[in-house]
């Protein structure tokens, strides 16, 4: 297939109940990309109602090239007290390792991008590992900025 | 005054419509103290009405000594679809400096790890600058985990 039919027949949609289930496969194969455990049925119920209800916990959008779910992003809004805007912060964005070097990524990169502009957002913030770096060249040509600041954490018994 | 006078007097609260100006002021401080350009007039007004609208974008605690406000909280709600749980993102937490070595910030923190727990979060996250060397040995003390991961950030004219 050429370059320029998949990316013109690459669509981005907003998670829906009916394609939920999609979305919760393309999870689990991050999950398991990154050799983390994947949610369990617990946390596979809760993701759902925390993506579906009325004032949701975060934002999901499939990727479909053709009728197949490809890839996704999840994000949520976080805010700036200095700038007193909302940011977008990219939780997630992941395309199936069959289906890379074709610009997908890209494509919902900009689609992210793109929401954080008509939002409102002053900023659009992600977390890469330090390992990722060929993603990191990536994102400095694009203009983006490493920030000077150490990100901590509690969790489990510790918070 | 004595140690345990101040700590017993201390209260926190959440901002309300009337305490909103108190707020405006200790952030205007904290812009002041990191040498960062104060919320001009419309910044203002949106950092109001993102506060107290029925859905609001971030949530402010003060932090009061008998009747005057000297430190102040904001945090928001972000998402970990690793854990299918909300994390407690802690965004600013400032105390005066004339008030600072009693202990106060140390309680604005605890409650934010208070409310994190009872939220149902996973996680409570927040960033430090990598100069603030005086904070790390505290947090690492309570048994926060630096991240090993790159924060990038796209804004102004590259978002």
């Amino acid at each position: 297939m050429e370059e320029n039919d998949r990316r013109e027949e690459f669509s981005i949609r907003q998670v829906t109940d009916r394609t939920f289930p999609e979305f919760l496969h393309l999870l689990e194969a991050l999950a398991c990309y990154e050799h983390l455990n994947p949610p369990d049925d617990t946390a596979r119920s809760r993701l759902k109602s925390d993506l579906l209800q009325d004032h949701p916990r975060y934002e999901a959008y499939l990727g479909r090239l053709g009728d197949v779910a490809v890839g996704f992003v999840t994000f949520f809004f976080t805010y700036s007290t200095f700038l007193a805007r909302p940011t977008l912060y990219l939780e997630d964005l992941f395309v199936l390792e069959q289906y890379r070097g074709h610009g997908l990524g890209g494509r919902l990169f900009d689609f992210c991008r793109n929401e954080a502009r008509i939002r409102g957002c002053g900023r659009m913030d992600w977390m890469v590992l330090t390992w990722n770096e060929p993603s990191i060249p990536f994102y400095e040509k694009i203009g983006a900025a490493r920030l000077g600041w150490y990100t901590y954490r509690l969790e489990g018994d510790c918070l």
